[in-house]
């Protein structure tokens, strides 16, 4: 074990060099950024309101023709002269006070609030876990929940209350404020395994107190034993220390990897975002655009049960509260092999202090067993040719604890070209009590499955929204489908009577490009029509979908409304810096009045345009007994796969011939 | 490097117990036996037979309750004992002799023929490497294509001829016979980079010689630069040294790993064959069974091509010629990881003989760095509670290289229960030459992608048709669908107006049970109704699919009558031990007269009965220029995942709560 350790040591060393961060224009904002923010505010016309909370702190971006301008000038200059280069530095803050959601843009350079607007539309900024951490523990003390839990003969001691945003179900007036569902842990950490149910509790935030108290039912409260989960001991890897067919280097928030270079930065609101992603091409000997940006946009994760426990469980996490903000510290060895390397991440509190996050991302090789290519030729007389390389890729992840679900979050480069993302689902399923003990049992509609006595879990949908804003080869870029059309053959010079081909249709605009995926055979293409191969086709990446799933709620129904875009799977925009987030910025309590599909309405051009593509990954998911009391992960993935971008398999340009 | 190969070794040698192979009744032959039953067919009435060609030699298993009921005493007695209860064993073989071809069962333990059946049906049994070889040379030394390749200037030493199967065209009368196409290497030996065009030659394969030869016209010739593709050392792994979480053991064909028990077989015509595959119940404290059998059964490559050139290709790879005839051996650390482990086959050649295939299959634990749970719990007061453990698999791998394509096939288990089936395409595109070298000189329809100068890839379909004779649990079984549906809410005491329900259905007959995948969503199960979990599931099996395809092809086109199942990707059939070919046995040249579709006509009962279910998957392949001069491996895979079939993640099972 001393041996593997020090060889894995000696490894670490030799494939990895960090160096110290310097300012790129998207770096997520420092910590010191951080404390001058909140210190400016202090100081500013501000410092009057009561109650200051901060809810989002983000960099406020330069243009993107300014970053890709600096991109493009940085890279050509001496690293010396970068820093003479660097573009404004601001930071967009929104925060409550006095009664007003306000937005800021603060300037770190003249250290000045350069803008402040008070938002007057529906919807609230994400919530702060210090608020929720407030809702939980004064509703624990509520006298009217005391008393239910004595009627329940339940110790206090041994309650865990959840706060759950409560979605928007057509009020015309609402305050801000979430619905407390509260468990019975004693004798179990799995707190989900053991529901209170038939109590409602509707905590306002700005009054910061229990406004609505229900004590309805009383349902039975399903056993602790069974419901346990812990990690056997990893002993002593995994990890791969032999692979060194490829190096890669984090610098700062870049990274390099074979022909791969790109900026990782940790988002409180979307986790992960990958941007300047750029690929070399060996060939025409340069670096070649692929992804500008590319990150969650949002999720929306609606459970199927009309009644009154459950009927609000419409969430929209990445919205709400955010990816980032639930983002979990990894496990190494666990969460990520012995080989990953961690980048850090700040986080911003209530009070616009920053919080370490540490281990937020890790960056590690995967071999897996794979095979990149290989082919066998016995047709050359006399010989056996065999040739073959084994599959080395490069994966960025974070994992996402929200509540009871914890999604991992992955971006996966691979040395052809594509880029696969990945999520896995796991974690503990949401469950009602019922006094159904059996499936023989049951006379009215469950919403979901027996997964223990007593124990329901709900069946929900997970929907991830991408934002990804391919730039191939390029700003100007369309939208393309290739249709797979069945054909009879016309000349009958031969018996054969059918085929298929290819019917290409580019995009105008936004109203045509939105898809739901059918079983009818289609490839997506983001092109370049302005750069062509050596043999003439438009440059372009193709996006490879697993097994499609869109949105099964009505249109009208209020979740559906505040989040419509679930409908179709790929949305086509032109790329505007403020349309990031598909279900708006204020998509707690939203009345689906910004978004997706508001900015389509105006049904705005498309073609050979800077363009932004919108993928919606979906999961049903009807709950199985292997679900509790934890789940096996379930994935699902998408690929960014170079179509007639290269010239031919870029792999070959490494091989000498 | 010395050490790290020490380690290697002294875990392979802890994690590895490789016995005597004894005889399972599902065993494939052993060379003695191929060997034997060559002496009792030349023993026999058969030695007058003129040119005796074996075509197809097999285990001939025996029925399966028999060889259930071994398998349940087996494991229940000593191994001693195991010998007195060997099931009778023979051999199923098809010769060609004296112009018929003759299904033989030969019994090893009489030394005797007990069947002689004259087949005078449609289609023809496998073609042998032997004769395919033999029709290549006899073109190449044809007076009139050495004359074709005077006329083109090219060098007879540096061509390369490829017999191909012909397919049926709605013949009332044939012959057996391949079509031969051919290739100039000079210069690469990426042999499919350069076809010479517009020449067909028919090979006659009772007479071994040309009987049509058409030289058409003339093409010109794909240039040889860039068409190379050589592998880069790999160096010096890799592999998982580190994976201690679980091992395995291979006795015989028997391994083990973890819960999991199954049967290993090479077979000439599936390629890798799973049997028997059961897992270990922790909490009932017993091995179940989940797979009685598994393999590949027919696959359909129809190219979409009309023209004289490629009209007939529609390659049905497993009945014309084998999968595991064409299986490769496998290349350690390029094709399996340095911990694989390897398992040899043995083919039977046209005479009849023995051939030993190094290296035909390799098993291996896979880590690919991925999460099998997790969870973190902050809602215990006072604590973190982080949970989860990283997924260590075993992958059972073959790879079949047919010609230009090799097809990368895996059996993936896991510790979950589930089995993912992968498959990997890589290898060369077929191409066809083209006067073009850019896509602004087209002008007519090209049947595919300009991949390189002169040269087009034509547009083709992958289809790959799995038998899956689960047994969940026991032989009586159904198939059940388990559709979503969207649902307005009827009673009115929440705001929420719409949900999704599951209507469940088992299928009586087969008929109903004939699934075109669609975008409805649905989940597909195969249950088993007499076998409830603890709270009264009945038992299942899910079949969760990729991104589905069918086949485009017109339902009167000749090649979509050979394989008109490829129009659905699900069938269910009750078991029966001669259905085991999707398209037939008798596949080269075949009518469409045998196999599922043809069976599935009688609309037998399924429910309550030993099913069988059959998923084809599908690629639609657009060839694109970074699959020249070699594809990057493009994936698909479908997953087996238990969905109520034990009481809970039976993972939880191992770990001390």
């Amino acid at each position: 074990m001393n041996i593997s350790i020090i060889l894995l040591l000696l490894i670490v060393a030799l494939n990895f060099s960090i160096t110290q961060s310097f300012q790129h224009p998207l770096d997520p904002l420092s910590p010191k950024e951080i404390n001058e923010i909140r210190v400016i505010i202090e100081k500013s016309h501000l410092k009057t309101l009561k109650n200051l909370t901060y809810h989002f702190v983000d960099v406020d971006e330069p243009e993107k023709d300014d970053v890709l301008h600096w991109l493009s000038s940085s890279s050509s200059s001496s690293s010396s002269s970068r820093k003479t280069k660097l573009l404004p530095r601001r930071a967009k803050v929104v925060v409550i006070g006095g009664g007003q959601t306000r937005e800021l843009v603060v300037d770190l350079s003249k250290r000045l609030i350069v803008l402040d607007h008070v938002y007057k539309g529906h919807g609230y900024p994400p919530l702060t876990f210090e608020e929720l951490l407030q809702a939980s523990l004064l509703t624990q003390k509520d006298p009217r929940f005391l008393e239910s839990l004595s009627r329940r003969n339940l110790k206090g001691s041994q309650v865990s209350c959840l706060p759950l945003t409560k979605g928007w179900f057509g009020e015309h007036v609402s305050t801000r404020g979430v619905k407390i569902t509260c468990f019975y842990r004693n004798g179990t950490t799995n707190i989900y395994a053991r529901p209170i149910n038939g109590i409602t509790i509707l905590f306002d935030l700005e009054l910061m107190k229990v406004t609505t108290y229900m004590d309805r039912y009383r349902a039975p409260l399903p056993k602790a034993k069974g419901t346990e989960f812990h990690s056997r001991p990893v002993q002593p890897g995994p990890s791969y220390p032999n692979i060194t067919n490829s190096k890669f280097s984090i610098q700062g928030n870049l990274v390099t990897w074979g022909d791969w270079k790109f900026h990782v930065a940790f988002n409180s609101r979307a986790g992960t975002i990958i941007s300047a992603a750029s690929i070399f091409d060996g060939k025409e000997n340069k670096y070649r655009r692929v992804l500008y940006r590319g990150h969650v946009s949002e999720t929306f994760v609606p459970y199927m049960d009309s009644t009154e426990d459950w009927y609000y469980r419409t969430f929209m996490d990445v919205g709400e509260f955010g990816f980032g903000k639930a983002a979990d510290s990894l496990q190494p060895l666990v969460d990520c092999p012995g080989n990953a390397r961690f980048m850090d991440g700040y986080l911003v509190d209530a009070f616009g202090m920053p919080n370490l996050l540490p281990r937020a991302i890790c960056v590690f090789q995967r071999y897996s067993g794979d095979v990149a290519w290989r082919h066998t030729e016995i047709g050359v007389p006399g010989r056996v040719i065999r040739n073959g390389e084994p599959e080395v890729t490069l994966v960025v992840r974070m994992i996402a604890t929200v509540g009871n679900y914890d999604y991992i979050l992955d971006w996966e480069f691979r040395q052809t070209g594509s880029i696969t993302v990945g999520v896995g689902l796991t974690g503990v399923l949401e469950m009602k009590a019922t006094s159904y003990t059996s499936m023989d049992q049951v006379t009215e509609e469950m919403y979901g499955t027996m997964v223990a006595p007593n124990t329901i879990a709900i069946n929900h949908d997970h929907f991830l929204t991408y934002y990804l804003d391919l730039d191939v080869d390029g700003n100007e870029n369309s939208f393309m489908r290739s249709s797979l059309q069945s054909e009879r053959v016309r000349r009958m010079s031969t018996p054969r009577k059918s085929y298929w081909n290819v019917k290409k249709k580019i995009f105008k605009r936004e109203a045509e490009a939105r898809i739901r995926l059918s079983s009818k055979p289609a490839q997506l293409m983001v092109v370049n029509s302005n750069k062509k191969t050596n043999v003439g086709n438009p440059v372009g990446y193709q996006l490879i979908t697993g097994q499609p799933a869109y949105s099964l709620l009505a249109d009208d129904d209020y979740p559906q409304i505040r989040t419509a875009y679930t409908k179709y799977q790929v949305w086509v925009t032109p790329y505007s810096k403020s349309e990031r987030w598909a279900a708006g910025f204020y998509a707690d309590q939203s009345h689906g009045d910004d978004g997706l599909t508001v900015w389509t309405r105006r049904n705005r051009k498309i073609e050979n345009k800077d363009i932004v593509l919108w993928y919606t990954m979906g999961f049903h998911h009807v709950p199985c007994q292997e679900d509790f009391p934890i789940m096996a992960t379930l994935r699902s993935s998408f690929e960014l796969r170079p179509t007639n971008f290269f010239d031919q398999n870029p792999i070959t340009y490494k091989v000498k011939s």
